[in-house]
């Protein structure tokens, strides 16, 4: 945990910016995999975490503007308890560790905001993720499930907040992002022919582990990166694979990293893949470059997108003017996704809040109809103190040239022919996080090994 | 998965046992961590499992008994769904695969219960433990969760079929039992002083990991085996202590192991230890002879019950007549658990269904009161094909001895100033899963090295 001054100071900015009612905050559960004493890992709830720090299942908060309280529910452990599972650190203590005196039983929540309400009070609340928390959201509230309203007022002032990272949140993330880069190297050199996928998903989970780390996300660890979120792990690696890692560590106290690295199974890249690879290498350092307060991401994502067109141009994919071919989103049928998102205690940081709130504004809304812009998480100007991935990719995806083709759509900037040359390529994605600072941006962590010479070389070095 | 016809046997067996109405099986859903899209890993559900084998997330099965139908929902993937995911087996070919040929997509479920409701049909349905099934219940059968009534007559049914394994489950739960008892070993390897508890726990789930397996249960290894589900892992390793290592593995198809070890961190048990861990291992072996069909596991309970008080008689911890401690519920100050439990597609096997369907009869249901007992998840008769776990201990809790010996609680059979001795002892288990045959019983897996001499040779010829 932060210090108790920690949470105090950002409850104190959260009170500032509310009129009036009752904040509340639930905690996660432990949830059920196969039965209900048989728990997935517990991940508490990261508004809660940002708030109140406390890692502990089924405990909630209130926040009363009105009466200017704070209050965390939750139950202390009985001897039962104690007997199964050990004496550990009361809530009491845990809370004042957040710098919150006043607890209750759980069970006095529910009485509480009966009260509130009969008070016609205003009750803020996020929008429920799990679906425990929709459970107790519409109980407490007296609202079926589909009729609950979460608190656009709360939710905007966190996201502000929450959007703009403190010093130390910034040395959580560096901790994570250097762990995710020790990860990316040891998956470089666990990766050989007839290894499988998934022995590189549990070697870097293995590492992660044993630094205190969890997994930020479900690792893309796989010999078809065309296939944007693949999760299938049982391929064996063999020469002329192209091998696409997308993971990242998570801290003990919840903070992200996120990187991919793209690199050849055999000791070499082959020049279709060495050529593809330093296309999407250009447009990563473009779009690096561009990183600074008040410059929209949505310009940069374009910016990148024109890149990768002016570099399928020279390999002959593409044709055209290519600032044309991105106004036609010919780049689409490579570059399916967006250029990056924000990062925090979430890897795509408070993604539960809404993307409207996070990564867009009222004036700028996110376009969520047009292929490809409507997978782009983040839009609007960057702020200092924003945390951001770049992660750029080509991919190349039968099914969806196939589409195309047969509908000869953006002929004009496709060279079909030679696309379907490169139709098993599979893709390539480089993604880096970084900082946004008042004169620009810093890459966070140590760095991490890039081109086509350095991951050729540190191969070749340390593979016997 | 195992045979279309297996699926298609299993489930006729299920349907001659049920009068009328629908059965309704919902699958599990990718369970959100912090985010909706960050899941954790899926697990299908195992009775799911158990009748289809698919293991896809959202997708739900209804048996139509009245009109002799099965019927699989769930969606296709789009192609916005194949550009993110590649492309997959269809629903329809896993359909097949599990014996059904008509499948529909998902909005038809809805529509089919609400058919078979107005014509006053019954809907059989089990007890939801994944929050996320509460919800679709109570939204497909317009009733409030707390209303949910789950058919008993279902319950029965399948607890007596999933009760009683397969050939061919016996031998996918050989197969975790079989990497279980590898897991055991490296940790027996792995532990030694200045190493962490969580190490070992990553190490053990390394191993499985690389085994195409994961955890059955979310492992304890501790050197705190006097806490009963410990899942803190933070401590480090020091000579002198006791290792306490309960982790299984689950197969890729669901199926469990779940084995315990104790052992020293020192190369060599000291003299106290070795004592303690002896009883239980008499207690264990004298249990293990006792499995056979018509034996009462209650029984079995306490007879290992009264072995360890034997032994902690013979070693000064207990005194008086064993027989009567035992009466007296004298032997939980130091097993306040149960001896084992069924095992299968789950650890506890079935136990969403209900302990007192798997574990009870209603001419003798579960004793839900009596400190020990209630903790005892199996007490009925065993049979042929049961698959259980035998798991004695001994474990030196010092809230709980304080209490008693505050209350001078069972005080004729106990000799409280020697237990203090022990107070910081910690705990051993024995834990091993056997199949009960039809003569007796049969040690599930290759066995793993259990004696005082076994363990201590094996670490000893292989720690440097």
């Amino acid at each position: 945990m932060f210090s108790a001054q920690t949470y105090q100071d950002r409850r104190t900015v959260l009170k500032s910016s509310i009129s009036s009612g009752i904040l509340l905050f639930l905690g996660n559960i432990e949830n059920p995999v196969n039965f209900e004493h048989n728990p997935y890992y517990f991940r508490q709830d990261s508004t809660f975490l940002y708030y109140f720090g406390i890692q502990e299942p089924r405990i909630a908060a209130i926040i009363d503007i009105d009466e200017n309280k704070t209050i965390i529910f939750g139950d202390e452990l009985s001897i039962d308890d104690i007997v199964w599972m050990g004496r550990q650190e009361t809530l009491k203590e845990k809370s004042l560790k957040s710098g919150v005196s006043e607890t209750l039983p759980y069970a006095e929540l529910p009485k509480y905001i009966l009260k509130a309400k009969s008070a016609n009070r205003k009750v803020h609340y996020l929008p429920p993720y799990q679906s425990s928390n929709k459970i107790l959201l519409s109980d407490l509230l007296g609202i079926k499930i589909a009729e609950l309203q979460p608190s656009v007022e709360m939710i905007k002032a966190i996201v502000k907040q929450r959007s703009v990272k403190e010093a130390q949140e910034i040395v959580q993330i560096e901790q994570a992002v250097n762990v995710s880069n020790e990860m990316h190297l040891l998956a470089m050199l666990t990766a050989k022919p007839g290894i499988k996928e998934y022995e590189i998903a549990n070697a870097i989970q293995h590492l992660a582990g044993n630094k205190e780390c969890g997994m930020s996300y479900p690792p893309i660890v796989t010999i078809n990166g065309g296939i944007l979120h693949n999760h299938y792990r049982l391929n064996t690696l063999k020469n002329g694979d192209l091998f696409l890692n997308d993971s990242g560590a998570e801290t003990a106290m919840g903070y992200a990293g996120d990187l991919t690295r793209t690199f050849p199974v055999s000791s070499t890249f082959s020049t279709q893949q060495k050529e593809i690879y330093e296309v999407v290498l250009n447009a990563f350092e473009n779009a690096q470059r561009l990183l600074k307060p008040g410059m929209k991401f949505k310009d940069i994502h374009l910016k990148a997108s024109q890149h990768l067109v002016e570099g399928l141009v020279d390999l002959g994919l593409m044709k055209g003017n290519p600032k044309e071919a991105v106004q036609n989103h010919a780049h689409t049928l490579f570059f399916q996704c967006g250029l990056g998102h924000m990062m925090g205690l979430d890897v795509h940081d408070m993604e539960d809040l809404g993307e409207q709130y996070v990564g867009y504004t009222e004036e700028e809304p996110k376009d969520t109809k047009t292929f490809g812009l409507k997978s782009l998480r983040l839009g609007k100007a960057l702020e200092s103190g924003f945390v951001v991935t770049v992660e750029p990719g080509i991919y190349m995806i039968p099914e969806l040239i196939d589409i195309w083709q047969a509908e000869n759509k953006n002929a004009e900037f496709i060279n079909y022919d030679k696309v379907n040359e490169y139709r098993n390529f599979g893709g390539v994605r480089i993604e880096d996080d970084f900082l946004i600072t008042n004169d620009g941006y810093r890459l966070l962590g140590n760095g991490l090994i890039k081109t086509v010479e350095e991951i050729e070389n540190y191969r070749k070095e340390h593979l016997s």
